[in-house]
């Protein structure tokens, strides 16, 4: 054997050891979802004490598993040298060439998420989790009884926390930069704000003109009441139909619909309420998304960042795309009216154009995030946006987070919420301790445009298909451009090769554009 | 602070982080069954893989972090000195006097764990979990095709490589007796042995007697067939009935019925048969047993020993006890054949004692453990154990178990399998190397008939209360002799408090012969 061979395959030998510890940490995380989905949806009421504890030792196993001296040798010895963060951060380097591109990969999302881990104490990691548990009940307390009071002094120590988490991850770092990677760790956050503001500054002249607009859109096509049953069975057709794998997966019911999972089990959630069947229907489509993106992911990667999902805003993409461009479309409810009128004959009178209307009607004068629609939505998330980083920034104080949410609502939507329960109460994230989560969800519909331009640059215009309930050129399409990949590319590059594009808001803004200038009678 | 209270601070904080460790245990252990459940109840069929992975790292983790060596400093801490097995073993003290009751318990219980655990080599482990993965599909195909010579190499390994585990943990004790107590670590294997000796030489008689007896036995009260929605409301009639704890538990359907979960979250599997009302019922009955005695384990024991269940005859000591003693008795037929005519009209014409008789059917030709009942039952259980201590012996070569099963089934039970399929390929045990587990089975019913003497020596007849439908007394009983105590106690001592005697066979004796006596009109 040459020296070669030799330090080849002790280079194997490495790399093998190091997969085998990711998979482990992999297979507990896996674990604790279950766990979760369990929780959600089946668990027994008094359960939870026993769940609890069994989740928290999972997520400090997993944490151990990920921290340990062992990893951090593993991926120095990988890396080609005792590289220190510091020197790899200047040169930029995350791993060392000897590496394949497969490797390399799966070397640089763990040597991510272990400098960030280690950097935390474990004192203040366990400080935010015991905050953020006393802080959901106060946050539902202030909720139901409309009082900010309530809920203030937490926001102001869950703040203070997350403020010094990102000071020991990066203390020379705008700290809300270091939450927002947390979330979606390749799209800086310049690039987030970029499109937020350019999404509110071309939105609100959008939306002012649909209100100024004559146009009659059909807002009564789904009215009525909708059993239950009826409606699940009508979730199993939108699954059936866009082509969702039972065999990896099932539907179930949760109070917030979800989607969880892996590739080889990757399970939908939905919710049914009797007077919106349209939102039952939008909703299971939503999380289609999500899980079809899941049961994309390639087998072989299961356990490694080869096998799991890109973050935040390219999991939303997914859903996006198919709640909007698909779900939202008129070729769409050609497709699937006479479907719904199978489980719901009463709908024998609605004309795909009235399902299509009602689907996307704007409606500027609501104040709930969950409730808004394609347009008015980008709106809830640009105030919040801005909130929090005023907030974590040091600029705005929480006591006053009631007003500037309040002044922000009625300039960017026109409505001002009458009380805090409607308004700064109205999101459970914070309570979460979650700051610079909700920009990812805009970035989500913004990438979704631009990969479903892309797709449709490449296969063709695709309404043809939807409306023929084909649906495989449009999925293969995001297999292979995004599914397959996991997270073998970090975000910006995953986007430029399926879209030739750096991440831009064009796509997004021509489609709401075009779509709301020709139903409100615009152009 | 003096220096007895320095001491006893400092024994407090070794038998906190004792505890913690304990507890971490039985949480990647709990966790691993939460993913069991769902593997078996509502997993999709492709998420196979990515599951088997989830459980072998979680049950390595369990592993491993009960036989590191803080494991077994604490331990010998707690234990009061650098306390070797043997020297333990020979003196037979298991915890140093310093420990309470209930601290010397759960030492005493994670003890023996971990020197089992320890004694075993990790690739032994692995060699024999190895195995009986492939032991499995070996086993089934041997059984759809009637090939025992399929299945005879696997045995044969499987058989060797027990005998050497059992070796490791005790090389000079009898191995059977060492696989035997994985399952029932605090009965002597002589007792088991003598108790099913006794079985066999009163229940052989006592069958051929009914086999020569001229009673007409109503057999066809529950013959039809039956929608499984409705028996799964009626499943659930029977469950509200006893007394289940719905807020910590759910029922569900699976292909072969089991309980599982904690004190906090105990659920009930059970399946239906169109043609098969009457099995539902009991299966939905035995199953209540076994999840409500985890329903009664202690809340504040949850995660160590005082929070579970005693072994495997003890749990089947309350499945058999409510299925038999209340299931199968003529006053839960009173009480409950109104609430299934509530479900089922058709069974108007059906009497209680009809209902009665059809549940106590004895039939000495059947060759099926699992449609046997309550008098044959034992003679498939005895067969099994002899076969199964001649095998890991070496009296018994595998080659000749087909014909050793088939002579001790005409032998016992008058009827000789025709088949290997039918014969001893039909339990699924040995390919999970599983031996010594059998006779559990026998054990938990003979037990179960001596609770239910005890309970019934201390509040009376309880006759009355079955009838209506009353059974909070006897399950108070139970709550308070058998359940509350979790592990406190070893069997022994558990059963000679709840019933002032050693395990005996007499009650259950006495029952059989008072009750089948009876119905066949031997008196």
């Amino acid at each position: 054997m040459s020296t070669d061979q030799a330090q080849s395959e002790a280079a194997d030998d490495t790399y093998e050891q190091f997969e085998e510890r990711v998979r482990r940490i992999a297979n507990v995380s896996n674990a604790s979802g279950i766990l979760q989905w369990d929780q959600e949806v089946v668990m027994p009421d008094e359960g939870t004490p026993a769940r609890a504890q069994q989740l928290s030792t999972l997520s400090s196993i997993a944490h151990e598993l990920l921290t340990a001296d062992e990893t951090g040798e593993l991926l120095a010895e990988l890396e080609g040298g005792e590289t220190t963060k510091s020197s790899r951060e200047t040169s930029g380097e995350t791993a060392s060439s000897d590496l394949d591109e497969e490797r390399a990969a799966v070397v640089r999302e763990v040597r991510r998420r272990y400098d960030r881990e280690t950097s935390v104490p474990q004192e203040l990691v366990e400080e935010i989790s015991e905050t953020t548990a006393n802080a959901h009940p106060k946050w539902k307390q202030a909720k139901e009884n409309d009082d900010f009071e309530t809920f203030a002094p937490t926001l102001e120590k869950l703040v203070e926390l997350k403020r010094e988490y990102a000071n020991h991850i990066d203390p020379d770092a705008d700290p809300y930069e270091v939450l927002f990677s947390d979330y979606e760790p390749y799209i800086d956050l310049e690039t987030a704000e970029r499109v937020l503001e350019r999404l509110r500054d071309e939105l609100v002249p959008l939306i002012d003109a649909i209100d100024d607009s004559d146009a009659e859109i059909e807002t009564n096509a789904f009215a009525g009441t909708f059993e239950d049953d009826d409606q699940e069975a009508l979730a199993r057709d939108v699954l059936d139909s866009l082509g969702y794998d039972w065999g990896r997966g099932r539907l179930d019911t949760a109070p917030h619909p979800f989607s969880s999972g892996t590739q080889f089990d990757a399970r939908v959630t939905t919710r049914f309420e009797e007077d919106d069947l349209l939102g039952s229907i939008t909703s299971t489509i939503h999380e289609f998304g999500h899980a079809n993106y899941t049961q994309g992911l390639p087998d072989e990667g299961y356990g490694t960042p080869l096998g799991e999902a890109r973050d935040l805003s390219v999991h939303e993409s997914q859903s996006r795309l198919w709640e909007n461009h698909v779900g939202r479309s008129r070729p769409f409810w050609a497709h699937f009216l006479p479907i719904a009128r199978e489980r719901f004959p009463e709908l024998e009178d609605v004309s795909p154009e009235a399902a299509y209307e009602a689907a996307n009607q704007v409606h500027d004068d609501n104040l709930i995030r969950v409730e808004a629609d394609e347009l008015t939505y980008h709106l809830h998330i640009a105030i919040r946006f801005e909130i929090e980083r005023d907030l974590i920034s040091g600029d705005l104080e929480v006591e006053d987070v009631p007003d500037v949410w309040n002044d922000k609502y009625e300039e960017y939507l026109g409505v001002r919420p009458e009380t805090d329960a409607e308004g700064c109460l109205q999101d459970i994230h914070w309570s979460h301790g979650s700051f610079g989560y909700f920009s990812t969800y805009s970035l989500g519909s913004v990438l979704a445009a631009q990969l479903y331009a892309a797709a449709e640059d490449e296969l063709g215009d695709l309404d043809d298909d939807i409306r023929e309930g084909n649906f495989d050129e449009l999925n293969g399409w995001l297999r292979e451009n995004v599914h397959q990949h996991g997270k073998r590319y970090t975000t910006q590059e995953l986007i430029e090769r399926a879209t030739g594009e750096e991440l831009t808001a064009d796509p997004f803004l021509e489609y709401v554009q075009s779509k709301y200038g020709e139903l409100y009678g615009l152009n």
